[in-house]
């Protein structure tokens, strides 16, 4: 998606670490008109690929998931980093190494919100190693639900984990592959 | 918003410490059409008020947050609620006491995505004590922007946080109060 390519490259920071900084738009502050476009840009992908459910994970996934979900007018499910009071019954739990912090953490989902009939979409802000995304892979199974495969809104190509993901035969969609970066500037895997 | 009340007596479950369970269409499971619905009744409301930006708080009032925003077609900011290395520079803070989970959070904003001359719409899935409200009173207050209003989808009105809230002179919209509730059913205040 040439709009988030040069969205990236117009706001985007590089942080030591590998972080790429888009909190002006992406994680932060949302830039809600363009992430709306985004989702209908996911929602185009994946015409026709019997999504009944978007699947994502708190927090920074949500607002992305939220705008595919409403471009394909079906319900998004995020999955909880914590276990609160709230959810009762049963639960789908993973666990998902953290990158940008360096910490596992625990995602569930209720059971309720699952079903083996259902057909998901995940999608997520960034894709690295892929972590999060086999977390999700994880309760789809534990649901007995189909996946359709992945979208997400960058995904950093230098780290290989959609690569990963791809050969094992997931259907994984980025707006925008980040092929390298540093303080000097990006560049992008030709989609 | 009768719809929401409708919603709220078909799907919402009363578990016991008063909390109202609305994760089949709120804030685990989100019924998403439904929730733009919300968005484009809240900008109906705040129609004419100058609104340029909506804040919320993670995680739950995130979809609301960005249903409104989307139909002001103005960007949303959510507070984070812990300090992570992607926050650079300085940060406008403020505690919150979380009624569910009985614990007091920090919730951060960058300085970078609020200014002066922002005209803010507050945005939360509950209002209940009115403490969450009151944290991002405070975070605006330090940016210097002015508070056109409060929205939220949900009102707790036996917690009395969104009466006191009027009473100091803030607009505060709910599309659905709960005046009372128990396991044996709920009552909505006429608005």
């Amino acid at each position: 998606m040439k709009a988030l390519e040069e969205k990236i490259l117009a706001e985007g920071e590089v942080l030591p670490g590998n972080i790429l900084k888009v909190g002006s738009f992406l994680n932060h502050q949302i830039d809600v008109d363009f992430v709306m476009e985004m989702g209908r840009e996911i929602a185009r992908l994946f015409d026709g690929a019997g999504v009944n459910k978007v699947l994502t994970i708190e927090t920074s996934g949500i607002a992305v998931a939220m705008a595919a979900a409403a471009a394909l007018h079906v319900p998004m499910v995020f999955a909880k980093k914590h276990q609160t009071g709230n959810l009762s019954g049963g639960l789908y739990t993973a666990v998902v190494h953290s990158y940008t912090h360096g910490t596992d953490y625990h995602v569930v989902v209720s059971r309720d919100y699952l079903r083996p009939q259902d057909r998901l979409l995940l999608v997520d802000d960034f894709l690295a190693n892929g972590r999060a995304l086999e977390g999700l892979l994880s309760i789809a199974e534990q649901a007995g639900a189909s996946v359709a495969g992945a979208a997400c809104a960058i995904e950093k190509g230098f780290q290989h984990g959609g690569d990963a993901l791809r050969q094992k035969g997931l259907r994984v969609e980025s707006l925008a592959i980040v092929e390298s970066m540093s303080e000097n500037g990006l560049t992008f895997r030709r989609q």
